[in-house]
């Protein structure tokens, strides 16, 4: 089977038909739907049927290989920055102006999309999904880190990751544990579509251009700083979380300011407090997860059961109340779980603040049980954190206590 | 047995040994722990054994009945304030502060804990659990709404609830489904118990009680606006959240500003915009609750086993990405359950904004399975209101899209 191939792919209890699209991988099909949107699904789940050859023709052959056939000229003067297509509002843009319907886009298209882009740089395309973020899973951030690694090699001066929304802070925060990077990671997205007149594509898209091309070497979200077109603000993305539906400025970093902004209309960039700088580490990559790990939220009434569902699995965070808090009778389970194998770790539905179980009769039921504290890292970081750390490093308990890229924060509120 | 025998109580998995309280139902038991707390027990699930008669000197006989035995005059000239514990930082405090152990506290406890509530009001003392809020269940609000209601009958014209601050939100949000009040019911608590020079018991409960004596008749969360000892914010218990772990203004209005506040200084109470005004209802109680009802945080990657612990259940609360959404593998589980009976609500992880699920194709998908939509309602307050609307209306669809409480608001932010 090629790329433009009418196919049906079955997988568990689902059934896909549609085209095939170049993928990135050979472990990985991306199937093009009725809809318009992609789905990538793990060749080693799914049975392919062939329907029908070569009904839709496919520009360029492998979206990985493929990042020139510009006909822009190369600019010695200016730094090359590598786009990278994920999918999202951002990137339906880019195929909305274009009437691209492939996956594939090059810097032409982008630049067609968003001309405020030329001049900026010299631009690499290249596409690791075309996907509604929503639908974003572990092994396309690792298709992700692996695309990213390969530019930064091939010599990116930065990267942007053109992303959606919804899932953007999971997935930087994926990229900056599996990633030492001697160039920035710049995640951006859209909140509201090119056709509509309150877009913020091109200022998000433009910004975190200029931000690629910055001294901070770091994963980075690049979006709105507020409602206006005058500031984008700079995330960590270990930090950054979406904490607005619909506004333009819905991403926070969370307990903690910004590290930097980028002024849209003088193009100056400003950084608070110590980042790492270009080129302070060599590009290593990391890209093992342990797929078995889950969240749960506690509320009040929670039927113990959902820790039967976790019994067995490689790991556990818990968004717990308050300090890291959840109802006495669930103890025992969970000790059973952690005796059973399983890393449990505790952070707080609070969102902000650190998780601190030596304070009450529960917490300290807790510790003694054998759960991990993450301190004030947020749970959906800390998710992914445990991912990466269950299957990279020997001593787990001592990574989820330490800031490995910026999620876990001194203590910044005095405790007394 | 009675109130100070020692106890063993088996329930599932878990044993209890400790002393008999006076509880305020008969369908409860509760137990003091060697710890100091207290757990409550369902009878019905329990089997108790006596192990040793009369081991502890209990004050009073029930709590319920027992509202008098103070020493204190009562001044017609004052308002009469009941005050409800149901456990927490604020209420060991008043524990430490008179050395007492029991689960029984009457006016002069209370005065003797806040010397500074003298001369407000005249006081009613009542305990309804003494617990940490992370125990807190969906039957001890049915208790403490059923004690509030009782109170209000026997005249009280503010009622002020101590509570444990980690799921507060929570109780609030479900008295504020259960009654109908003429009078303010104030929920407040402590981020930092008495003995911390930083303690926020004084004001908190004093503020509190001067919200009891206001015209506001809701249900309110009354706690530090700041980190000065100057003002406490009135929150409307359903759009109320803990965003902090450890701060003393760590409770915060989610998509508004706090409904009012309190200078403690001037003791002026400001309100801003409408609420419901004093004596603008009758009382009434509808302390029907659904208990199958879960809520369920989707996060990349997650197990879609979680779908399987909720089947046959009669409601479950998700709280998806962005506007609304979920991985799109998942829909047809989802559709299955509603298919199935069990009634699934849409909320965002994102917090703040509305849920808008027509805008994208997942959202349409999720909209064509029959999920309801909860607009800017809090996932928490959500799960709540879905208890309260299984058990107590006709319509669940048309409760759960129309404000009840003042946990969905009209649209905030224009969607352009």
């Amino acid at each position: 089977m090629n790329p433009g191939d009418r196919v049906r792919v079955d997988r568990a209890d689902r059934t896909y038909e549609g085209v095939l699209l170049p993928s990135s991988t050979d472990d990985h099909l991306v199937v093009k739907l009725e809809g318009g949107y992609n789905v990538g699904v793990d060749r080693a789940d799914a049975d392919v049927e062939l329907l029908a050859e070569d009904v839709y023709e496919i520009d360029g052959t492998d979206a990985a290989d493929d990042t020139s056939g510009s006909e822009i000229e190369f600019d010695d003067d200016l730094p090359t920055i590598s786009l990278i297509s994920t999918g999202g509002t951002i990137a339906s843009t880019v195929d909305y102006r274009t009437g691209a319907v492939t996956a594939q886009f090059d810097a032409e298209d982008v630049l067609r999309a968003v001309p405020d882009l030329a001049g900026r740089a010299n631009y690499r395309g290249r596409v690791v999904a075309n996907i509604l973020s929503e639908n974003m899973e572990p092994p396309i951030w690792q298709d992700l880190a692996r695309a990213v690694a390969d530019e930064i090699e091939a010599g990116a001066d930065g990267v942007v990751v053109m992303h959606g929304t919804d899932t953007m802070q999971y997935s930087a925060s994926a990229l900056a544990f599996m990633l030492e990077t001697p160039v920035p990671i710049v995640f951006t997205g859209s909140q509201r579509s090119a056709d509509r007149p309150s877009s913020d594509n091109v200022m998000n898209a433009v910004s975190a251009v200029e931000a690629a091309k910055s001294d901070c070497a770091e994963v980075l979200v690049c979006m709105h700083a507020s409602e206006n077109d005058d500031v984008c603000a700079l995330h960590r993305g270990t930090r950054v979380r979406k904490n607005h539906t619909s506004r333009r400025d819905a991403f926070e970093t969370v307990g903690a300011e910004p590290l930097g902004k980028v002024d849209y209309e003088t193009e100056e960039i400003e950084f608070r407090g110590d980042y790492r700088e270009r080129d302070a580490v060599d590009l290593d990559l990391s890209d093992g997860l342990e797929n078995d790990v889950e969240l749960l939220k506690f509320t009040p009434g929670m039927d113990p059961a959902f820790l039967d569902v976790v019994e067995g699995s490689a790991g556990v965070v818990i968004e717990g109340t308050g300090l890291g808090h959840v109802h006495t009778d669930l103890i025992p389970r969970i000790e059973a779980l952690i005796d059973d194998g399983t890393t449990v770790v505790m952070t707080s539905q609070c969102l902000e603040g650190r998780v601190c179980d030596r304070v009450y009769d529960t917490g300290r039921d807790l510790l003694e049980a054998g759960v991990i504290e993450a301190g004030d890292t947020l749970p959906g970081t800390a998710k992914v954190k445990l991912m990466w750390a269950l299957a990279n490093s020997e001593r787990v308990e001592e990574a989820m206590q330490t800031s490995l890229a910026g999620e876990l924060q001194e203590r910044s509120v005095p405790w007394e």
